[in-house]
């Protein structure tokens, strides 16, 4: 068994964003060898996502005004309490559970196993400031073990 | 470490739907041979899901109804962006966001380890058409290692 | 490549409610041997979560209301067809899709391979009885592999 280990870092220019990492998880991919197993690509930071979906503008410009509404940056009635810590980011960690902190893609001859629109994004929530992504990747050399 | 690869085709009939997978999940696992380790069984197809819970029909409607409410097909001030481009699933890829792209199961002595009540599903949002799963299994062929 | 398997159970005094498992998945790693691989770490009951975020009283209290708002207790028109059966927890299984039915973690030099904040909970949306947490650790016992 071998495994690999990577780390990205974000400083996403703004609050709330999305970017596509799908090129620095193949890259990784590349360098670690591997041909059959398992990567696991996840936020480090829990205000943060990593999830699949499709690279397409109109379809994140929605994703924001959902989540906005799903988890609005003022609760309905009384303050977050977590923002009584003196945070104000209560809401950000709300839009991470519905959008999820990690994926695991199979990886099979050496190539993330994807079907045809998946795109692996890191979601920022509460940005403006320097995050990272772990890529770690398990399996095997052999192209078939 | 071995590695074990299937791919489901699913045509729903239908826009919406859950699909018990479970016993192709079963019948995979033991055409592979593998007896401790990890399956992957992930949509490969980004308004679907694969998730895990109760077989009762019941619920099922209740999900149908709920995940109808959070994700309406129709936004609620102006149109979805997404459905600009001439789509009209943007509400299908809010609603696999919340039900989850994949699963990840323990493999114990060559069995799905789950609890009494645990069974894997297919979430159809965006129906009527081929769409395919992924099940990737690693791990030993020992049934201690 | 070596696996080892672990089941906590949390008999949760209260229908809803968070517990950070994270010392008892440090201890279970511990004992494994393992120091590089994946660690998954799932409810094997469906109306619970197992999930990673923020170790911080307020933030769970903003959890419970935020739960409690986007899938309530009573269906806003009719009944949860769920509860038809003489259940009533289908809220319990939405709260669960929303926060998730497992992580998985890195396993890094014998450690979890974790940001500055990331704790893992239990979440209970349906306690008051004893449910189960599996603990599955799959990977290589030297250090760089």
């Amino acid at each position: 068994m071998k495994s690999y280990r990577d780390v990205l870092t974000i400083n996403y220019p703004g609050r709330r964003g999305f970017v596509n990492i799908t090129p620095e998880v193949n890259r990784a991919l590349r360098e670690s060898g591997i041909k059959e197993g398992l990567v696991l690509v996840n936020a480090m930071h829990i205000t943060a996502s990593v999830f699949i979906n499709d690279d397409e503008r109109g379809l994140h410009h929605d994703y924001e005004r959902w989540l906005e509404k799903l988890a609005p940056p003022h609760a309905p009635v009384e303050q977050y309490r977590h923002n009584d810590t003196g945070e104000d980011n209560a809401d950000a960690h709300m839009k991470r559970q519905i959008m999820g902190r990690e994926v695991v893609v199979a990886v099979t001859n050496g190539r993330l196993d994807f079907g045809p629109w998946e795109q692996i994004f890191y979601g920022e929530f509460d940005g403006n400031r320097p995050k990272r992504i772990l890529i770690k990747i398990i399996g095997g050399s052999k192209r078939f073990v």
